[in-house]
């Protein structure tokens, strides 16, 4: 039955029954604590309650938090924000697993010093209240030890001696004596927070990635033959020089033969046809060997340290799927489900067939087996220098495979960061990311109004999904060609690719197709595209004049100098009075993103920033203190028509002083505008550039 | 550290890997289960959660439920609604706590029977597949038993036999055959949620009930005598002429004389002040005595009876407090805090004192004792045959305390209705309802606006608060005479009076001061009212021509006449164009409140009520047929002017066809309206009456 906040006994109440305060409506808390949160190194966890009491006594409270491996736990006070919610932060350090907690208990010292000057206000007789408060001191002077353990006994003489009340209640109302109990409070009948909640720590690139995707078997410079890993090290100055950080390859293992895939997906592929390299498995071996058309596992290690040597980390496809002539399937035929007819069932999705793959039967006898054999698919591959992964399709197997998955492998390797490759039911989709994997992808490629993208990525970074699902941001894939990209022509490809890189702390792209704006789709309707490199092997003119490479190295490094960019917390989004411009911004602040949590703290934040008060209020963190970078991106949707209009800016609340101009500079353009008030005007012509990404600045 | 949802453990995967399915987000569920949902007997209770699996396996789940004291779950299917959102429901049939949970599966033989229809469509072969349909049928036929176990078989040898596919195929695909096996489905890998979750199951009166607050002492019929339960019983048919059904009494208790409060709570009484009778305890005994002028415990023995006889039901206040004269005084010192002098600390809220009450120390030693003492009292009182309580001010009470009090009460005597009288800080409010308070007195009283009043109750009646907090709205008490009722007159007492009849299933009136419309505070600016009978008798003039006795009797008539007004769950305001006006509703079904559960509920009960379709769609269930009763309330809330305006109905949305006209019964005023459309006119005189109670139907 339902879990009981007191237990009932025969011959009365159990357990401890002075435990007065309560800690409700913990916040950052994913399904009850089933879940942790993501955070990277360096960032700030806020963490937030409700704590109260019964009657009028006052309350204190504490956070707590420790790295998962440590045994002590850090302790902070927390602050009393409005209406019995408190607020309290830390920052993780290094990569793992943490922990956080609350401890709340009532202050009596502090409840006796607020009535104290209640009552001095009030003129009643406060000598037998000094006497209280003496008590109350006595007893932190007993919890005390050294220099504190006297400060306090001296207090308690000065409360009883004879003397002025006034004079001994000034005393006992400072600052000093505050301190002092504040630092030796009575925790005999403090309230714990029943759960400890976790946080999973990963390295900043879960947060701040920029993604390249390419067919290493189409980067061979003489067209048609078969590209090698020693191409794709040749290659790797271009991919660098974009400005990209990982770079994604397809599996890179042996392709099956058997009901191989030719050209354009044709049913039966010709003697030349090189098949799609999700269909993984053939003689040579399978998820852990190389297609010897590629190379050699030493070349591949040769690939991952050249690629490092540019700044670029291998990512590589994990597709948990086997062709019929993968090893498996004759070492382990009870990890597939057979017909009557014993044949192996082939992967579909009624009336859709995939004859050259065999799907793993999760639900076999030998699952466990199964699933420690895919783990060791991740190990292999680690092993190799690899710590990043693109999980190809992770919703058509098991959520308790994944969470035991990922969590041995985090458990070992805090580094490695897994993207899911699920499109698929929105709940499904967070399942995924709260079951451990640290990028996802996202609906971005067909969010194409401005409704729609603001409602998407609203829910995205402004609820708790924020928490545990970071977006990866792709305006195409090998799969997916959108009709947007079909038929909007250049201006419809920079402004996907602007909404990508600054919508999304995390983008990527599938190039060169995406550079060189390929948009042929295989037939009407279609997201395919045509002469697909999923199945046949492409040349591609990289020089060419009107190549989108140098626009891509200026939008990524706009998003490497500006730190607003590298984070998602703080986006949002601003009023534009034409439906065809969308406008939002990301603001940092000492290199953190800066929520908007309130009220309170947007005008503590002006206070700090105008000077008018030395410390920041309570609700904003002093850490938040620090050079500001603030970002403003406005994109013309329409890939025809130049469009403008007026913008409407939250000034405060971005931190910007409403009474004097503020500058503006395009990163795209190298043009410079000064504004005044909150009311702007914007006017993008989709053929020249249909984006500007301003950063503000006021001097 | 947060739970888990997959154990690692050194050499593999732990645990059972094949339940794939996941059960999220369950509602109702308060506060990840800690506390139980409310209802009365009779009621549903409507379940929903995200329930899903991977990959495109079809889900099956049921909702299970039981009394607590029962063994076996009952089990009924859930329905999809969209977006992998579930929904069920059962009928609570008695008194006391009841569980219930959640079970959900892969369901492969509807996965199977949803793609054949697929591949006939596609016109593939079929032959293997009906082979699988047969294994699967055939695993059915061995959980089955007896005709069922035998109709199994016979399908599985007509799937197996040759013939045409065709025609064996539409066997498989027919209803009879799904029926069956929906009936034997495989529960092996099925996924249970991992919480039971709690009902508290009231009787009628702990959701349906007027409240009347009498002073015993003032109703003595001859001026200045003090009145005695005798007279109170005397002063019965008059009550319950009136409609109530709850006599709620302030404290019966011996009056302590130390620091007696005086007339308008003068700091010294003279000699024949009565006192307060929340200062409880003299020589003549304590919280389970009685104060001799009132009579004796047989004399209120004949009191409880006699109301009884007359519909009435006494409820008793439960003060814990003490007068300085009270016995635990002498015999549990150690329940009461002392100050340094040695003195016991009487009752404060620093400045205000309460020189003649002191607050139990529920930080003392002996807590245990002290709580077991007071639960003493309830029990005291219960075998005195009362099951109705308010209870003064728990918020100056441990909520562990009342957790297991309440909890330990109850599961003695399920039939006891526990009113909170908590005006204080909104969580602390709603912590208390959660704990187990059957009714809670809320801020109605302070609520004029139409603005504040529709936010509030949106809040009360929309929200997950509907779950555990069953509000009780009361337009004044002893210690509420607010500033409305000061200066409105007739018009603001009615206009009062029906919001808190109409928008609360529960209310209630201190009087005689309600219907007599007594409205002097001691002094500007104070809700104390003058004279008040918590510090004298008063002697009231129940015959007075302008009594709103007469009303009141009318309003509590509608009441009980009139399901809808017996619930709060389908309270709903609607869209008038003045803002002194505002109008709401309430919806019964078959005696059930009607939820606007969402889009496809409305719409499938439209298409019920307009014979559209022969049931009812998923969504709404079936047992919502049933008579309809319809409550539009409109309220002037100006009290001095008429005001006129336009009221917007959702037609459809209240099961009205907008296409045809409907009839308005004003049960206040027994005029009767034709109305068309959605738009309807309506206007109100104060000064006349500042209310319609429509009743709506269009036959």
């Amino acid at each position: 039955m339902g879990r009981r906040v007191a237990q009932t006994s025969v011959g009365g109440p159990a357990g401890e029954g002075r435990r007065r305060v309560v800690i409700e409506g913990v916040a950052p808390e994913i399904d009850c604590g089933a879940f942790p949160i993501k955070r990277t190194v360096g960032e700030r966890v806020v963490v937030e309650a409700d704590i109260f009491t019964d009657g009028h006594d006052a309350v204190a409270c504490a956070l707590l938090w420790r790295a998962e491996d440590e045994e002590a736990w850090c302790r902070a006070p927390l602050v009393a924000l409005v209406n019995d919610r408190w607020r309290g932060e830390f920052v993780v350090t290094r990569l793992g697993r943490w922990l956080y907690t609350l401890e709340a208990w009532v202050d009596h010292f502090e409840t006796w010093r607020r009535d104290l000057g209640k009552r001095l206000e009030a003129g009643d007789d406060i000598e037998t209240e000094l006497l209280v408060g003496a008590e109350l001191v006595e007893a932190a002077a007993a919890r005390a030890t050294g220099e504190a353990a006297w400060r306090l006994s001296a207090a308690v003489r000065r409360l009883r001696a004879p003397g002025d009340p006034l004079e001994r209640a000034g005393h006992a109302l400072g600052e000093e004596l505050a301190a002092l109990m504040a630092a030796h409070p009575d925790l005999r009948h403090a309230t714990r927070y029943e759960r400890e909640l976790a946080v999973v720590v990963d390295r900043e690139r879960a947060r701040f990635s920029a993604w390249y995707e390419v067919f290493p078997r189409s980067t061979s410079p003489e067209p048609g033959r078969h590209g090698t890993f020693a191409d794709l090290v040749r290659r790797l100055p271009y991919i660098a020089d974009m400005g990209f950080d990982v770079l994604y390859l397809p599996p890179v293992h042996p392709i099956g033969r058997t009901n191989r895939k030719g050209k354009n997906n044709a049913l039966v592929a010709g003697p030349d046809d090189v098949g799609s390299p999700w269909a993984i498995g053939g003689p040579e071996g399978g998820h852990k060997s190389i297609l010897p058309a590629l190379g050699t596992l030493a070349d591949f290690r040769r690939l991952v340290a050249a690629a490092a040597d540019h700044g670029l980390e291998v990512a590589l496809d994990i597709a948990f799927q086997a062709s019929p002539d993968h090893p498996y399937v004759a070492e382990h035929p009870e990890w597939f489900r057979r017909l009557p007819t014993g044949a192996i069932r082939h992967a579909e999705n009624p009336p859709k067939k995939y004859q050259d793959i065999y799907p793993f039967d999760f639900d076999s006898e030998d699952w466990a087996g199964l699933w420690r054999e895919l783990k060791s698919v991740f190990d292999f591959w680690i092993e190799q220098g690899v710590r990043i992964f693109r999980v190809d399709n992770p919703h058509t197997k098991p959520f308790a495979f994944w969470a035991w998955l990922i969590e041995a492998l985090k458990a070992e390797h805090p580094d490695v960061i897994l993207l899911s490759e699920a499109f698929t039911r929105p709940k499904v989709m967070y399942r995924l990311a709260k079951l451990g994997f640290s990028q996802s992808y996202t609906y971005f490629a067909w969010r194409n109004a401005r409704w729609e993208i603001e409602e998407y990525f609203t829910e995205l970074t402004r609820t708790s999904v924020r928490e545990f699902l970071r977006p990866n941001l792709w305006p195409n894939t090998p799969d997916i060609l959108t009709e947007a990209l079909q038929h909007g022509g250049r201006p419809t490809f920079i402004a996907r690719l602007v909404l990508a890189a600054t919508l999304g702390a995390s983008y990527g792209i599938y190039g060169p197709a995406f550079e060189l704006m390929e948009n042929r789709a295989r037939e009407p309707g279609s997201e395919e595209y045509l002469n697909s490199e999923k199945y046949e092997i492409r040349h591609w003119s990289l020089e060419r004049p009107d190549s989108l490479a140098p626009l891509i190295a200026r939008i990524n490094r706009i998003r490497r100098e500006n730190p607003a960019l590298q984070s998602d917390r703080s986006l949002r989004f601003h009023r534009v009075d034409n439906d065809r411009l969308i406008c939002y911004s990301k603001l940092s602040i000492g290199g953190q993103p800066f929520e908007a949590v309130g009220a309170d703290a947007v005008a503590a934040f002006e206070r700090q920033r105008t000077g008018a008060a030395g410390t920041a209020g309570p609700g904003v963190p002093a850490r938040l203190e620090g050079e500001s970078n603030l970002i403003l991106v406005v994109v013309n949707l329409d890939r025809e028509y130049t469009h403008s209009g007026w913008v409407d800016l939250p000034l405060q609340e971005l931190g910007l002083d409403p009474t004097r101009p503020y500058q503006l500079e395009d990163l795209l353009a190298d043009a410079r505008y000064t504004w005044h008030g909150h009311w702007n005007y914007v006017e993008l012509n989709p053929h020249l550039l249909p984006a500007h990404i301003f950063r503000i600045t006021q001097p």
